[in-house]
């Protein structure tokens, strides 16, 4: 029997043997997309496919689709079909197996043997699992896991969690002139990369950061290339093992270049896992604070002070000494201490350099790399 | 300075030095018995007591209170005294910390610096926090780690969990006849364990089980003793590294022997880890059901076969080939298969032993080391 598409009729009586570990492992790739609160009840199942040569795995909900391909000396297929089985369960199920699972249709009824543990499900019927409208053919480009990795590490951490603005809950990608730009922003702080692309792409797409995060999650360890479609509505991430399909969030999104400030007042270099472990410390207080109020100052010219204080509780204060100071040797800003502490963490480097645009103004984290990134979060207003 | 007792009067001026780890770990264990919520505001501190030679932490709650002794030479006493300070921030800022702490107190404010990192805190008065009534003398017995953790562990999981009949929260402990009985049920199940002891003590005592969970976290995985004392309203663990004290739960406790069916009509012995692995599994469906139905069954008079099923979900049947049917070889009884987990888990010997009665009858679970431990669990009714 010849392989046509995933989305064929198949026979109802599938029957396959298969590892335990390597269908655990997909079973738990695909459930990253199904949620058990759906409610449309068949998106509660998972989809299993059985070809001549494969087996495809299918979990989605009304944004996102994720699709796991199964195949080699792992798998024995005996007879093909399709089936939808409840995902909780099935996981469950799996996860609890020492051995080998032997999978078969019995009129309408899936029986999985595992040594000596019998099991009898419900299957749900597999055409009524919505199908995919890839009618819409979108224009391809291929970046590699590395780099796909490092620009959602580097942008998605700013998105708007809650969705009054639906758009600020998306990164926003921009494919121009070569260029890849994604940012994202919760109009209090706004993170970027840019990096280059070999496509002449024109185009921009807002992709919930929710995809993004199931995307990191299903990307492997190992290098490789990530064939990706987009069009108007979709985009689609594609690697010989998975493929994750997300609607697009429509709506305009702000002008990213006008957020970044003019006229650099002040300067500083400083080693960033230093500024990382200070953050992180002065959150125990200053999460007391609607805004994590911390507060920077430059005592003498030439020593960075932080401190934060929460008047029920107590007050910290940490002395840095910054590798440079540059342009003005005065400042005293106050800022939000998770924004600046999640910014500081999305650089690699081991130095980093914030710059400041006077009382106000937002404050500028970036690599001394050079590396094409940048985070921008407001500064809180004391007075 | 001599140290006259843990709760005299200490100045204000406290001062010392010590290893960071060394007072989160301590910090850590008297935390157990902190709760965050507690309506005293007092109890939401932890004790600091500053002696010559040692520092003494307590934190408590409205049942049970921990102190944890810190000596040695990770420690450097600078000046004697005492506060309070807010638990959750004081564990939250020392987890933060990276280097030795120096802890001094001035006018009121404790400071605490830690190389950069400077902490002021308000503290507490320390005369506020309650003080232990150990007036009444109790009882004194020993018990080794070894012996405390076991009882604790065979028993404790039988206590009820909702406090309708607040007795059956606890652990009932009999002392008599140079025998340690300990006991504890949920009016479901019952679990129980007798050890010998080398004492003539001669009472009972029922101990929340909340404080003896703290207790299992707090002694150490070395071997060695712990002291106990009892009077009727209190019971004490101490070694030299810390106290816990509990007040007992007033009221009878049900008569734990009467419990014990008699007339054995089957008796299985099998594999724990099989049946422990086999009712694990059978709970994915069986948790559908308000008392988790596992139905056990003896098959042409020689294996066992569990099964489970939801209707809206699915069955599951496995088949165990146990070591030796004793009694009559027919056998269809139900059971709530937590309950029976449970009590599979705390059997520690590779081979376990099934005890039947009769249908709706209890179902014993033993070891079959014969070392003094059963769990008793009601059959579930079906019909």
């Amino acid at each position: 029997m010849e392989t046509k598409g995933i989305d064929r009729e198949l026979e109802d009586e599938m029957e396959f043997i298969i590892d335990r570990n390597l269908i655990l492992a997909a079973l738990l790739d695909v459930s990253l997309a199904v949620s058990t609160k759906d409610t449309i009840p068949i998106l509660k199942g998972i989809k299993m496919e059985v070809f001549d040569d494969k087996i495809i795995l299918t979990g989605g909900n009304q944004v996102s689709i994720i699709k796991k391909i199964i195949k080699g000396p792992a798998v024995s297929i005996i007879q093909t079909g399709s089936t939808v089985l409840e995902a909780r369960f099935l996981v469950g199920l799996v996860r609890k197996l020492e051995n080998d699972l032997h999978v078969k249709s019995i009129s309408g009824s899936i029986v999985v043997r595992s040594g000596e543990v019998e099991t009898t499900f419900h299957g749900m019927d597999p055409a009524e699992y919505p199908k995919l409208h890839d009618s819409e053919a979108g224009s391809e480009m291929v970046l590699t896991i590395e780099k796909l990795k490092e620009i959602i590490l580097q942008t998605g951490f700013a998105a708007a969690i809650n969705d009054a603005r639906p758009v600020l809950t998306g990164c926003h990608w921009r494919f121009k002139n070569r260029i890849l730009t994604c940012a994202a922003t919760d109009s209090q702080r706004m993170a970027m990369r840019k990096i280059d692309i070999e496509s002449d792409l024109n185009r921009v797409a807002n992709i919930p950061t929710a995809s993004l995060s199931k995307l990191l999650k299903l990307l492997p360890k190992q290098a490789g290339n990530v064939n990706i479609q987009i069009s108007d509505s979709f985009i689609l991430f594609k690697t010989p093992d998975f493929e994750l399909y997300s609607l697009l969030i429509t709506g305009s999104y702000p002008q990213i270049d006008r957020l970044i400030p003019t006229g650099i007042s002040t300067e500083i270099t400083l080693n960033r896992k230093t500024l990382e472990n200070a953050l992180d410390r002065m959150n125990i207080i200053s999460n007391h604070h609607k805004h994590h109020d911390v507060r920077l100052s430059i005592c003498n010219g030439e020593v960075i002070e932080l401190s934060t204080i929460a008047y029920e509780l107590g007050k910290m204060v940490q002395k840095i000494m910054p590798n440079e100071i540059q342009g003005k040797k005065e400042l005293d800003i106050t800022f939000d201490s998770i924004f600046m502490l999640e910014a500081v963490k999305s650089i690699q480097d081991a130095q980093l350099k914030l710059s400041f645009y006077g009382e106000n103004k937002p404050i500028v984290v970036e690599s001394t790399a050079g590396n094409d990134q940048l985070s921008l979060i407001s500064s809180v207003r004391t007075k």
